[in-house]
Order: structure tokens, then C-alpha cells, then sequence
């Protein structure tokens, strides 16, 4: 799909109706790092989530299950720099994070979408919420996107927030977002955080449709390091303030809401592969030619999920074996003697590998290419018409370096 | 399954009436590198084969597979520095070296184990092998078991070879192996390459049913860095020199048999997962009180692959949660509640997590632990009998370094 809709700037507050905020409120030492983000709309919201498929979940998950289990919410409370999982009294912090946010902004705590990242397994008190919350909730205005994209970030180096316009029903509506992720990241999962708004009226049974679907096509398709994190989810809040007719089915709306949703949630996809822990490159994989989709994406998945092709990238290092190689192993039923594989970057076109063999190639050329910050792996399967497209990174050292000590 | 065989000299020699041979024949470039193994035996064998389940596979392992059909062979020739994989020519440079093998051995071409690794997708040319094939059978003898040892290595930095002896029958028996791997390992496929030889009498169908089931245990349980190579196998011989009456079906010598297969097969897992591309540490995953051996597997293995934990270890951290978050997505079906984790080597144990919630240790002695060079995370399920284990190695700058310019 393409970027049909235009760019507007306000990342998870651009739509009408949402204020945000981002503090430090002392789960982190470093002061001079925002730990907890805090988003708001004005009036109640059709709300969806998507979450982790790992059976170890936060305990935040569990009280937001419980908090959207009626299709509505209206505030978000997200800490880093700590996980809250597998502590034994995870959910009773997570449940007094809600009950703080209620007392300060007025939603009720049963409103509130509530999430944390960082360490799994270290204790956490309700203390930084309860001495600082006053001032997280003080700080919340429709500008405030930026801080609460800062304030969710862990080992990202750049805080991810995009938004987007569109029409509906004659209506301007916008939908924009932040996440955060950049290790622990890995496909078939809602993986990692992500917060989305819009100002759209949609019914909350169709956007969970809305939303489940766009996340199959695009976090479940992005993958750091092939491990799928406990506490992870995807969540976004509709509150109608773009007086459009309601979307509650199939229909044109429908299709430019999900569209406009995609369009975000991929951009969101590419921004966090860039940034993955030590990525140095994007590393894409598109297949075409598929004889269905669930084999393009096992294709794609495969590909930018091979530690040894990720490494190769990292060297810019043509080796195309390692590509047929992820293929082979993928799961997916094809025919190998019908794949052709080309590197594709801005600095032009490789191709390596027709019908399932090599071919001859300008070593000089494949180096050029290769030594871009964004790399497509190009998989045409030659037996069928399905596609698909993944989202990863290349293996450096930084990543061992950033995980060889991460607690430290 | 513990020791219980001693150990002897002679690795895949071991057994009476094996030669072996390994020389430079000019796949390498660099002259002082051996490139090619050659194993003969005197008499023809019983023989059994398991292969990688890549979809994509190296054209020598459809020659063996053909080869080997009639439950027989007496030569196993390897080469390495050139997978001869994704080559257009590849089945008819397979054949080549069979036959080079008959021309100057005597053995006949359809009894010939073939095999090659390296760089997939480069074209090989059987021109080392025409100029190179009488010395290689010149120098076979029945000492030159490390001489072929060294020959298979790719990245590996030791050469790797195990034996032990048994009674079988009243009669002394020996079986052992050379293998190599250390990238492109990972389980739920023959991994890597390991010649093993017996002179244990041993009926074809025996022998298949018994290697079977021991690389379920063993190469199946080990992984370096997820990718799962195409062209990886296990092969062994038995010729029957032993003189033991011929194992044809279940019984005590059977059992004898599949144990010594076991421990030879346990060890080089060790061996290969120690000598992991670029690997400082040797990485276990011992899972006990599992439901079922499968939910065993599944949670060993999980642990084992996940680059999180990988680069912890080799940072010496604690980070138990990657432990429990590996788990949490094994995709085996447990009670997190249940589990227990410790950290396990010669420097002590370290219990971290009881009843799926973090306990408070001693970080300064946790660090001691995790400094050695083999540990084992030690996983008790508290919900049946079952156990597994698998074999894994750390993350470090080096398996980066390494695959960052594998092919220059």
C-alpha cells in the first residue's frame, strides 16, 4: 500500500481532543530523562488494543485487558525503566498507576490504558507515581506529544511519532501516534508499544477490526531480534471529535480509516527497525510472487530474521547464499528453482540470483549498494501473485554491546 | 543420560578398519589449510544418514541420498571452503568427486558419502579434485583421523573429534566422529556435519532408527545463531569388525549401541556449541519438571536461541527476564507461575526466580557465576517428570565480526 495520505506534525496528539505529557518522575535515575508519559482525551473513546502472544505478560496487560474489556478508555499511563513483570505484585502497581491517574486528571481508573517497559523481574513501588503524578497530569497539553514520545523511550535513540490526515464523510480527521522499541522486538506479536489517536468516530468493535488487521501487516512483521517481548501492546484511542458520522462497518470509510492506520503503523515499523539496538541499516525484505500470502510473509519474516544475513548487511556484504538459505528454512511450501533475489538500495539494483542459482556480479557495484542505511532484500518467488514485506535490522556490535549489559 | 562409556583416541579411526585422510587439494586459497576429508572403510557397511530439512539444499545431499538408499556405503568424502550449493552444475560436481573417490580408492561411486561446506552459491569446478584425489587416497591410514578433522573445519577454531568403546556381544566395539559447525546451527535439523564410524555389526535399518533417534536429543537440541544451513548432515558407517553377532532389533545390545551413540553425539554438542562462531562461553539450557519431553524441547531450545539472553551472558548479567521472556514465547504451554530459574557453573548456583517472581540474590556472586566459561541455566517447570537440554553459546562482538565478512 502507499502513502496516500499527507504528513502532519503532533505525533499521538496531532488529532483534536488529546492532550499529552512526559516527566521524570523518578522510576529512572538519570533525571534528566522523561519516564512517564501520560495521554488524555478530553471526552470518552472507542478503544482497541492488541497485545504480546508471550504466555510471561506484565501485569500491566492484565489491568488494561480488564480496563478496555468494554470497548472504551479515554487516558493512556505508560513508565519506562521498568517493566513491572513477574514481580509478585505487579498488578496491584499497575492497578494504583490507574487509580493515581484518576485522582489527578478526573478519568476514571477503569478509563485508563495502563503499560510499562524496561527490566523484567525488578521490584517497583507506587512512590515516583505518587509524588509525581500531580505534575505529570499539570503538564498535559495538546502539544505535550513530543515529551510523552521521550518519555517511553528505553535504549531508542530517537523518539518515533507520526501522524497523518485524511477525509471521512467530508470530515478532516487525523490519526498520528508514538512507539517504542528497539530490542525484544520479534514478529506474530503486538511487539512493542505503541500509542495511537484519532479523532475519528468509529464504532469500538471496528476499530479492534481495524486495528487487528493493520498490525498483522506491520508490527507482525517487524522484527529486532527474534525475541518477543512480555509487554508488549498497541492501543488506540478514537474520540469522534472529527464529527464524522460514526464508522460502524464495512464501507468507504471503513477503508480510508484502515488505510490511514496502516499508513501510520508502517511508517512507525520502519522508524523502529532504523532504530533497532545498534542498527546501523534498514534492512526490508519484499517478496512477490507468492502462491499465498501466509508464504510471502513466512518469506519476508524468515529473511530479515537471519542473524547471519543481518551480520552480512552490517558488512556490506553480498552474500546472497545466506538469503536462499533463510528462505530454505522459512516453512513456507515453494519451489526453489523459481526464486530470484536482488539487493535493491538508492545506489541502484543487484541482481544475485536467478532461478535458484547464482549468477555473475560487480562485487564493487553489490558494495555500493549494499553500504546505504537502507536495504531492500527483493525475493521474487515467481509462483503466484501474493506479497508481502518485512522490517528489520542489520546484527553490530553495538547490539552486543548494548545487551551485554543492560541492567548495568 | 550420564558418561557412562570410556573414552578412547582415534576419533572417526577409532574403529577397527577405518582409514582417513585430509589434505589441501586447492578449494582454499590459503595452501596450509587441509580442505578435503576422505574416509574409507575396508569392507562395505551398514550405513545411516539424516539431513538438514532446509528446503533449500546442497547438491551433494541428493547425491548421498541416493547413494545410501540401499542402506549401504564405504566412503565418505568432504570438502570445505565451497558449499557447492545454488550452483546450476552442482549435482554433476558431486558425481565427480564419487567418482574420483572410486577411480582411485577402488570403492564404487554408488557407495560414497559426499558432502561439501562453505560459501553457497559459488561456483566449484572439480579441478582440485581430478588433480588432487591420489594423494588424498595415498595418504589414507588409519591414523589420519585428525587429519580429516581439520579438513571440514570452516570457522570452526578446534577440530573436533570424540570416541568411546563398548561390549557388545562379548565383544570390545568402538564408535566415534568427527563433525564441524559453527555458524548456521540450529535445531530441528541435522545441523552440521559429523562423520561418525563403528565397528559395531549393526543391521541398516537399526542403525537409521538409532541415529534418528539420538540427533532428536542432541543436534537437533543445539543452536549457534538460528539459521539452519542447507547442506548439513549426519552420516555413520558400521562395517561390522567388531564381530559381534549382527544388532538387528531391539534388545540389551541395542540399548548398548544407541547409548554409546548418544554420548558420542552429546559431546561433540558440547564440542561445536562451545566453539560457536565467535562464542567465549558455552550456554546451557537443563529444563526439568516439564509436562511432557515436547514442552522440555521447546522451552530448552527457546532459551538457547534468544540473542537477549546470548548477549547477557556474555556480558556476565543476570538478566533473569530474558530468561523468563524466552519461556513466556517457547510456544510450550506451561504455568508461569511454576517456574523456577537458576544460574549454574563451577563457580556456584544462583537462584534468581521462584514461582515465576524475581528473588533477591547476591549480584557481586551472580557476576562470579557468569563469569566462567560454561553455564547452564538451570529451568524447573514444577508441573511433571520430563527433561531436556539444549546447547548454545554466548553473542559476542566476534560472531559479528565474523559474519560481518565472511566471504573476502
Amino acid at each position: 500500500m502507499s502513502e496516500q495520505f499527507p504528513w502532519v506534525e503532533g505525533g499521538v496528539v496531532a488529532a483534536q481532543g488529546f492532550k499529552a505529557s512526559g516527566e521524570h518522575l523518578g522510576i529512572r535515575k538519570n533525571r534528566s530523562k522523561r519516564d512517564t508519559a501520560l495521554i488524555v482525551s478530553d471526552v470518552p473513546c472507542a478503544a482497541a488494543c492488541c497485545y504480546t502472544r508471550n504466555l510471561v505478560q506484565g501485569a500491566p496487560l492484565a489491568v488494561t485487558r480488564a480496563n478496555v474489556a468494554d470497548g472504551h478508555a479515554r487516558a493512556i499511563i505508560c513508565n519506562s525503566g521498568n517493566a513491572n513483570t513477574c514481580n509478585a505484585n505487579g498488578v496491584e502497581i499497575a492497578q494504583g498507576m490507574c487509580a493515581l491517574v484518576e485522582r489527578h486528571t478526573g478519568v476514571p481508573a477503569g478509563d485508563v490504558i495502563v503499560a510499562s517497559t524496561g527490566v523484567i523481574g525488578q521490584e517497583m513501588t507506587l512512590e515516583p507515581f505518587e509524588n509525581g503524578m500531580a505534575a505529570l497530569a499539570a503538564a498535559l497539553r495538546p502539544e505535550g506529544g513530543h515529551d510523552a514520545a521521550e518519555a517511553i523511550m528505553t535504549t531508542d535513540t530517537v523518539a518515533k511519532e507520526v501522524a497523518v490526515r485524511f477525509t471521512l464523510d467530508g470530515r478532516e480527521g487525523r490519526l498520528g501516534g508514538i512507539s517504542k522499541g528497539s530490542g525484544m522486538i520479534h514478529p506474530n506479536m503486538a511487539t512493542m508499544l505503541c500509542f495511537l489517536t484519532t479523532d475519528a468516530a468509529i464504532a469500538p468493535a471496528c476499530l479492534q477490526q481495524a486495528l487487528d488487521g493493520v498490525v498483522k501487516d506491520t508490527f507482525n512483521m517487524l522484527s529486532i531480534d527474534g525475541d518477543t517481548s512480555t509487554n508488549d501492546m498497541v492501543s488506540v484511542l478514537a474520540n469522534g471529535a472529527a464529527g464524522n458520522a460514526e464508522i460502524t462497518g464495512p464501507g468507504a470509510d471503513y477503508d480510508t480509516f484502515a488505510q490511514a492506520l496502516y499508513q501510520v503503523c508502517a511508517k512507525l515499523c520502519r522508524i523502529m527497525a532504523k532504530d533497532g539496538e545498534g542498527a546501523t541499516k534498514l534492512l526490508t525484505c519484499t517478496v512477490t510472487g507468492a502462491a499465498d500470502t501466509g508464504a510471502a510473509k513466512l518469506v519476508a519474516k524468515s529473511v530479515i530474521c537471519s542473524s547471519l544475513l543481518k551480520a552480512a548487511i552490517f558488512g556490506a556484504d553480498a552474500n546472497w547464499g545466506r538469503v536462499l538459505c533463510a528462505i530454505g528454512y522459512s516453512g513456507a511450501q515453494l519451489d526453489v528453482s523459481r526464486i530470484d533475489v536482488q539487493f535493491v538500495s538508492r545506489a541502484g539494483i543487484i541482481p544475485v540470483c536467478t532461478a535458484g542459482s547464482g549468477i555473475p556480479f560487480d562485487e564493487a557495484a553489490a558494495k555500493r549498494v549494499l553500504s546505504e542505511d537502507e536495504i531492500d532484500v527483493s525475493v521474487q518467488l515467481n509462483s503466484g501473485k501474493a506479497s508481502s514485506v518485512a522490517w528489520g535490522c542489520d546484527l553490530t556490535y553495538d547490539y552486543v554491546k548494548i545487551n551485554g549489559d543492560y541492567r548495568t
